[in-house]
């Protein structure tokens, strides 16, 4: 029984075992390119070999900085596939930030979109790369630009190699096959490695109905970005099972998303909160224009998802947002919120607000709350830090040759348990409810105010777009909340308004002592509301520092 | 990332994540014991350490000869958790190889049903066990007969023990949690050990789709004898996802079953096809009487099912068996037939013909096809002996102390693949078909004739209850097929009538010389026909030998 659990596996099976499933990819003239997967696997080894011919040799990071489409995915194969590592970059993040990740990892090889060689441009100098190979926009190949600049074309190099070269080389399952950087609200990014036995447990567990419930008879479009933690791991899960692909390309506004859905009859797709929010708007605008009865899952995660966005997709447009919760430090899939046995499937407000809980962990990953080292029972109510372990959660953050420089490593507990930073509670059946950030709860008087069940009243509330809450500090009470609101468009709305929707949801001592009334919330690089930069602009310079001790 | 997949994992997961979720256990007087997954997993922390306060260590066999119930559950995740090594007895097999495996795995404690007893008196004195429990029938704690006799009660010694005391020790994933005896229908059985890490592979591939689709939401009822390869894996599967168990006890004939089925609202449940040919009688002599609206799956395996028994349950009953493949050596599961992708849902022709073959392998298994040493394409025609890879495929046959006396080791390649002795073609999709195993196929003047597939023709004939083929040898065609039929009741059937039968579905030459008529066919102990009898009963002794090359 010494067969390794490796991503080789997952490529050998799904060229194997389904060979002709399609893999669609829109182009930026919204038609599309189709190919097969036995296309894809046969192209990925083509790529395994150019970088190899490359000088790429085991255990090398290889960088991509593309959208989503059918030549990322066959980095996704052919790099891990051949004993390389995948490197995906946010290139949302700051050039700044950019230039460390790729630094940090020593990355030798870049593939980047065509269309992205201007973020390249912004920090190029900076970074030591070997190689910079272009992926061309659509089906076109585009030396053109920069042939000169001393980069490579993509289908340039794997013209050059042929598939039958390829052989399988002896991979340990517990080498490196990805990495990712977290993307936090604070400090430089971290890095985190996956081993080829974390992807493929993460792989097949994310199949199961207690995951993300994928099979051979569904079509998986992802939103989230390929960059965004292995693209929660759904390219590989759709290989191993033989769920058709439909990859959006650079087509991500709400209305090419929709139109997508409709045309390759999506059943599953994925995305931040963001995404769902401008496709709730979409949808709104003109409702029953896309025939989307395909459409049974909408995975959301990355951020949490407030209860009236569950219900408004259900009770306006009958689509199901289910609820998950990960992180980069867990590959990401941790919890997941479908409905448990014996729960109720009438959509009342039990229902709801089940579904709205970050949800059970998925098999393989445990979970436990601590508060002041003592363990907390799982009762529903009381609340701690949550710490999570599985064979796909990091034990530590990559650092490079510096070993002294080891970051954040007061994350990881004496016994093995990842500290997540998250204040949740658990109930009798395992299912978690995220209160808050451990460095956004507001303590007040001793007790704690959940800023994240603040906003989602708040945005509950028919005259609000987007709501964040954080501490202001306080002479008596130590902290206390400021609620910081966008107006739907159109919208008045006030102050005591506010309030008198909070009262009947929360004890007294939570509403919000302020309010503060903009345009619009900062964003971080993943679409969540950027608190760093709120504190900046709310709370002044000194207090800022106590409240941001991440 | 340092979590070893152990079965520790599965019981903890199903303790926390489904307490409350019931396994029901139908006692001998048709009455039903209930309890929750809480309840077992407290019961099964006190056998480990009534286990270890017998002296049982790490490593140490524990054998069990018992029917279907919660307490053979208990020992399932109670003797693998504390580091032992859970050894379920086929108690249908001979005295003399139950002596061979006791002896040979070293058993140290033997768990026993109380209606069990006569088969352990048969043999009691020839092997070497340093303790006998004797597992009460029913809810009752007896202790009368077998006190004196040197035992122990199995009540008693959990009420000596407090599940709190339990403490999880660290196993590393590879140690051995549970071992089976193959028991072939040629030589002595062969002893194959499961590590924890295969189990708990085989636990979440189940769980998929494309394996044995088994959710929360699912009443599972294993048919299939918790002594028979690890129940197929189901019971671990079903306390991996939360579905409910349901276990028949001794009252295991056709209509107790259908009862169960009605009463627990079964979804999935589990048999050879022995089972299933008992089953259809039954309703087929009172259609309709049943309320079988809840179930939607009976996996058949353990031997190959013929087409029309699929369409009999579904034609008649409107109920589906889905057909998989598996071995002793490879924990079983290996290959499941579900309709793929774009394959017919309309019960035609085609539709049958494909859920009629053994299928694809599931995810993690790897399948080629060997023939003279030269790999055979899947073209769907080609046949060849199926060899196999996988986490949880054996390596080699358990051989106690003396290493020299390995038996059958010319079953594992040197590449490291398990060579099955079925012959099979695999389809473009990897959808594999058993057309004999190796030792069965007749070779009839240089070409192979499937002696499967004569009798699934033979057998779809309505005047045939079972039939089988085996190679008679001839001196011009080296052998010439042999088919011995049992009639259906009260019906008249002619070896013309066959042989008109056959004419238009195989080739001439296919169409078997001799046809014997007999009241019933030899089984093997797992149900399956035993050609070895058949060969002994009309092929004289010389011709026997050149036949049985196992």
């Amino acid at each position: 029984m010494d067969f390794p659990l490796t991503l080789q596996a997952i490529l050998r099976r799904a060229a194997t075992i389904h060979p002709q499933r399609e893999i669609a990819t829109r182009r930026s003239d919204a038609s599309w390119h189709r190919y097969t997967v036995a296309d894809m696997a046969r192209r990925a080894k083509c790529l395994s070999l150019a970088l190899a011919r490359l000088g790429v040799g085991p255990g090398d990071r290889v960088a991509t900085m593309c959208c989503n489409h059918y030549r990322h995915l066959e980095a996704y194969f052919g790099v891990p596939a051949a004993g390389f590592v995948l490197h995906t970059l946010n290139f949302r993040l700051h050039a700044d930030d950019l230039v460390h990740v790729i630094n940090e990892a020593q990355d030798k090889v870049l593939l980047v979109d065509e269309c992205l060689l201007g973020v390249l441009d912004s920090f190029r100098e900076r970074v030591r790369l070997e190689h910079v190979v272009v992926v061309g926009g659509d089906d076109s190949i585009s030396q053109a630009e920069y042939a000169a600049a001393d980069t490579l074309d993509y289908e340039t190099m794997l013209a050059g190699v042929a598939a039958e070269d390829f052989q399988w080389v002896d991979l340990d399952e517990n080498q490196a096959a990805a990495m990712c950087y977290s993307s936090g609200t604070s400090g430089r990014p971290k890095g985190v490695v996956y081993s080829h036995r974390a992807l493929t447990l993460h792989t097949i567990v994310a199949g199961l109905s207690t995951g993300f419930a994928i099979s051979e008879h569904d079509c998986v479009l992802p939103v989230v970005p390929m960059f965004h933690v292995n693209c929660w791991g759904i390219p590989y899960t759709a290989a191993l099972v033989g769920a058709k692909m439909v990859f959006p390309g650079t087509c991500i506004e709400p209305v090419s998303l929709l139109e997508a859905f409709e045309q390759e009859r999506v059943t599953i797709t994925a995305g931040v909160p963001t995404i769902w929010f401008g496709l709730l708007d979409a949808l709104d605008a003109d409702p029953g224009k896309y025939d989307l009865s395909a459409l049974h899952t909408l995975l959301v995660g990355g951020a949490a998802v407030p209860e009236s966005m569950l219900r408004a997709f259900e009770e306006r447009h009958n689509l199901r947002l289910v609820h998950a919760w990960g992180m980069t430090e867990t590959a990401p899939m941790g919890t997941i919120s479908h409905l448990r046995h014996g729960q109720p499937t009438e959509p009342n407000e039990q229902h709801y607000a089940l579904r709205a809980r970050q949800g059970t962990p998925v098999p393989l990953i445990e979970i436990r709350v601590r508060r002041d080292g003592r363990l907390i029972p799982w009762d529903g109510e009381s609340m701690g830090e949550l710490e999570i372990r599985g064979p796909w959660v990091a034990k530590e953050y990559y650092h490079a040759m510096d070993k002294t420089d080891r970051p954040n490593d007061d994350r990881f507990t004496d016994d093995g348990w990842l500290r997540t930073g998250d204040v949740v509670s658990i109930d009798p059946v395992g299912s978690m409810k995220i209160e808050d950030r451990v460095k956004d709860l507001i303590k007040s008087g001793g007790e704690w105010i959940s800023s994240v069940d603040l906003e989602n009243f708040l945005m509950a509330h028919a005259g609000v777009a987007e709501a964040a809450v954080i501490a202001k500090p306080h002479a008596k009470w130590n902290e206390r909340p400021l609620a910081i609101v966008v107006r739907r468009h159109g919208q008045s709305l006030t102050e005591d308004e506010l309030r008198e929707h909070l009262k009947p949801r929360v004890a007294s001592w939570w509403i919000p002592d302020d309010f503060e009334f903009v345009e619009s919330l900062p964003k971080t690089a993943v679409g969540k509301f950027d608190k760093k930069k709120l504190r900046e602009q709310f709370v002044h310079g000194g207090i800022l520092k106590s409240n941001n001790d991440n």
